[in-house]
């Protein structure tokens, strides 16, 4: 395939690529931030760029004015390069210095509605600055460390640095090898900035960091350029601690039986493979990856760290810290630059975590008017409460059911997955993400199966498969199963289908989340009616059926336009933070000011636990549009 | 000896002492810091103590009303033990929470009318605070980090804290073993304070930290009650880099040849042998010492801290940091708290270091409405010239014998040093440190003895010894010399006597400071007699003799009365460096602001020099005091 070269002005940034290449990827590659709203769809009309020389193909965007079409504009990304180009990039193309919520906007476009787009100011975590600095004189005598920093100053606006030694000991050399020209890597940490590294010449256009979910099931990477703000990669994992348990607790007791720092190990492990791949895959050097930052459950987080977890299981349930500062990646065992940093989104408390406090940042849950309200669907089901003013927040241990992980033909919502199952001519159907033959089934795909499963009747209001009722449900080893593709339509020739413990597995774990929910609301006085917008957030799939999660009773009974499905918020506002000292500000705010309420504290939780065991539940009248739909199988027990 | 317990109220503390140790003292090792001025001579009359029960023994003072004596106070520094006390100490005995240069005066009370009494807020580098925290309950569920940050931003004031990954793992256990009281070490550091390490119960009296000026030539430490800002001892040793040379610039070839880390490494162990005995000498364990504050030179600092040194020695004369950060004194091998901290003291430029802002500092120079200049008379002597306008600082290479090692019978001004020499009865004298037989003969000692011959014609003005002048001048190996105490009046029966080559040595340093000086006022188009106040800095000794050093022309011909000697300088602004962040903010403006002249920058300087190599000077009419008083022998070569 023919390579052109694209020169963009006025940046004087160039960048050889493959002919066919899109202009708005081409631009990405030079490191140019582009304010694409839609993520490269063609519907935003955003994205336009003026090519002053040289041939280009796709699409004329109607978009675009007659008069604009004349004068040589494009939507860069509706068009590829097809020669050596000269591309002209207006300045109002060229994304802002604002870190918007809504760059990953893309990956939610059905929830965006519900958010609000909100901007913080752009401090990234960890910035490159060049520096030309003049080389000293009998005239100008001023010492190397604060020649460089007064230039620093200059630069960036940060004052009040810190400097370690080996640093000072190395700048002598790399200022006289480089002609004074080098490049400061300078991290933010503490309420202070630290030179972090110098290399020699212009190396700021190479600044990467890493954002992590560290769930109890699943490891999430999204591997970012800090130039840019642009996600350049992400890749996911199951959280190879399930060796030591499914549950967070049972994974505590083996810390305190074989030390902390086995599980610290493993999770170290499966994080560095997973920022290992995408640099790989994405031929960045390991060492520009500057940043790591972590959101992740209370106990996920001191597993990271290698802090002991015996007093969060044990009443009254308490964290050593749940605030850590930054550290140095390597102090952990993260393999990325050696002195690169890793920022620990602060949490709320010993069961509600920095993944909680990312999600209400992503969600602005804490901006609001009204009430609203956030569940975080995985191994821990977290719900939030609140607005503007006040905020409350508890955890129920879920399992990992709704994550793909309790379930026997479970995966994670990637290639292969069955994340919808519908009934389409009185069949029940399914798609699989990336299309193709299904290799298992996801969060999404199981919650539409059971929810299919009871209205067809091929469930009960318990939960338990009923025999005879469809063909497809089968008995294996004593067990009931229903098989939604046999083993000639998978993609591996394993049977895929829901057993009946997966079943159950489901239900606990929706009953133990919407439990939550209705006694945090009881606490404050409030009933399901009062919340104003729902947010739901969790892994399970890119797409999740409202009508369905409500049908089984994980989600309440409540409009469907209220219910906003927000996707990875952890990730989400992990990366808000990478970006904005303002956000990092905003998440200590909200920790601060968030009550963690203890389940444990109330004797109401077993109760309510167990009336949720049911589809959709023991109450009916709680779930009126269900009720509706299907008054004839919805008779209490 | 019989032994006595005092208690003081109302601190509830007490401490038990032999009989006949003074109350001052007995309060100095409760840890109660008193207001004494005098530093215990008994004529401040500031230390009042009122004895409620028990004997003492002493003078009553007459600094004291009849009133008191009825109401039993007494001056804590004239009154000892005689039995079981209870003492009162009234609140204004007590020291108040401001940092005084004058806490040292005691030492340096001749210089005392001359210094300007400033004070600073309190804020050591490193203190201890004893926390009481409430156990968690499930309705008081904070992290244990959390309730230990809150618990002391309370009791300091002190927010945004570091802390490190090591302190937060071991929280619980420290927490729950000690029912939830314990001492926070709390470091202050590049803007950020950092809980430094945690103890259980309350440890808090037990802080000290090692005030350390180090000199090409010499090394000196005192060690300081962080508690009481006191001074518990000092110790001071021959810099063993003189290995390397005595000179810097030979030092910095060493460096460069074999590695900065053998410089380093033989510096580092005279600090930690001073530091070790003086903590051993005192019954402190080193985990108590938690900083280490360290004024230098510019080369010394560099070598203390492994970098290198190669262009400071190179036109054009760059230093790789004059102001390094606070670091972990580990982190050079410095053995205190392993996680203690090393704060070096901000310098001005490749030749001016840490130990001469400590000296404006101390000296007050950077305050004075006039001007002012300041001489350290070291190997290297530097000279300050300004006022609260502007400050302008040079350094020349003196070599080390007005410290007493460039010169064959030469002492650090100790027990044992012949610190006068004087004419009595026509006869040459001597006075020896703390009485007895000499020897050797200090800084102070050898100023007076050149200026003594001098005048008695026994060496001419360019410094050379007159055959058959004296009958104490004799010869040896062809080099001429004069004994001062034969072998038999020695402490070890080895002669101390001056060589040529020694009083050469001393030539050539006070030619190379006064050449210095004279050059940086016609730079600025000023004269001797624009000096307001003349400070004189370095340790050669508790009392130099100002008429003598004008006549040799080691200081520039002013009325005794605006000449102030201050001692070292350098300890003393370090050590109010290591008690208040006020005065380390104040370090950082003096480095700041004052500017860094170099001296091989100008073409007069050799010849400066050249004129400088008599006795005073080759111009006498800069020495119209000297020329009055001995017209005969001052006669132009």
């Amino acid at each position: 395939m023919p390579r052109y070269r694209v020169q963009f002005s006025p940046l004087f940034k160039a960048v050889t690529v493959d002919a066919g290449t899109t202009l708005l990827e081409a631009a990405a590659r030079a490191h140019i931030a582009i304010d694409s709203v839609c993520g490269g769809d063609g519907i935003c009309g955003r994205c336009k760029m003026i090519v002053t020389e040289g041939k280009v193909g796709g699409n004329v965007s109607s978009l675009l004015t007659r008069e604009e079409i004349r004068q040589g504009v494009v939507l860069a990304c509706q068009t590829t390069v097809e020669s050596d180009l000269i591309v002209d990039i207006p300045d109002e193309t060229r994304a802002s210095d604002k870190v918007v919520i809504d760059q990953d906007a893309q990956r939610f476009r059905a929830a965006r509605p519900g958010i609000k787009k909100r901007e913080f100011e752009k401090s990234p975590l960890v910035a490159k600055a060049c520096l030309h600095l003049a080389p000293p004189t009998l005239d100008n005598n001023t010492a190397d460390c604060q020649r460089i920093r007064t230039v620093i100053e200059k630069e960036t606006g940060i004052f009040s640095m810190q400097t370690g030694l080996k640093i000072i000991r190395r700048m002598p050399e790399i200022l006289r090898k480089n002609d004074f020209t080098i490049t400061a890597t300078i991290g933010r940490r503490g309420g202070v900035a630290e030179i972090m590294d110098l290399e020699g010449g212009d190396t700021s256009s190479e600044n990467y960091m890493a954002i992590v979910d560290v769930g109890t099931s699943t490891v999430v990477v999204h591997l970012v350029d800090a130039v840019t703000m642009s996600t350049i990669d992400t890749q996911a994992c199951f959280n190879s601690q399930a060796t030591y348990g499914r549950e967070v607790t049972t994974r505590m007791i083996a810390a305190e039986k074989r030390g902390t720092e086995h599980l610290q190990r493993v999770l170290v492990e499966d994080i560095n493979e997973l920022i290992g791949a995408l640099a790989h895959r994405n031929e960045i050097n390991l060492k520009d990856v500057n940043a790591v930052v972590c959101a992740g459950n209370t106990a996920m987080m001191h597993f990271l760290l290698g802090i002991p977890t015996e007093n969060i299981r044990r009443e009254p349930f308490i964290a050593v810290t749940v605030d850590p500062p930054a550290f140095r990646a390597a102090e952990v065992g993260v393999k990325v630059n050696p002195r690169g940093l890793l920022f620990p989104v602060p949490g709320i408390g010993g069961w509600v975590g920095g993944d909680i406090t990312a999600g209400v940042l992503a969600t602005g849950l804490h901006e609001m008017d009204d009430v609203g309200m956030m569940i975080d669907v995985g191994t821990n089901g977290e719900v939030v409460l609140g607005n503007r003013d006040w905020l409350m927040a508890c955890s129920a241990s879920a399992g990992p059911a709704l994550e793909g992980a309790g379930v026997q033909c479970g995966m994670m919502a990637h290639r292969g997955a069955i994340e919808r199952v519908f009934v389409e001519e009185d069949d029940i159907r399914y798609e699989v993400i990336g299309g193709g033959a299904p290799d298992g089934i996801c969060g999404s795909g199981i919650i539409d199966l059971i929810a299919v499963l009871l209205e067809r009747g091929i469930i009960d209001r318990s939960g338990k498969l009923v025999d005879g009722s469809d063909l497809r449900v089968r008995s294996k080893s004593g067990q009931g199963k229903f098989v939604l593709a046999g083993k000639s339509r998978s993609l591996n020739g394993r049977e895929i289908a829901l057993f009946q413990d997966d079943i159950d597995n489901v239900v606990t774990a929706k009953a133990a989340i919407f439990a939550a929910a209705k006694i945090m609301l009881e606490r404050l006085n409030l009933t399901f009616s009062d919340i104003d917008k729902l947010f739901v957030a969790g892994g399970f799939g890119n797409y999740i059926d409202v009508r369905n999660a409500i049908a089984i009773g994980l989600f309440p009974d409540l409009p469907v336009s209220d219910i906003v499905y927000a996707g990875n918020t952890s990730i989400w506002g992990a990366k808000l933070a990478a970006f904005s000292s303002e956000a990092r500000e905003t998440l200590r705010e909200i920790s601060n000011r968030t009550t963690n309420y203890d389940l444990m504290a109330t004797n109401d939780y077993v109760e309510q636990f167990r009336q949720a065991m049911f589809l959709p539940h023991t109450d009916i009248e709680l779930f009126p549009s269900v009720a509706r739909r299907a008054p004839a199988n919805h008779e209490a027990r």
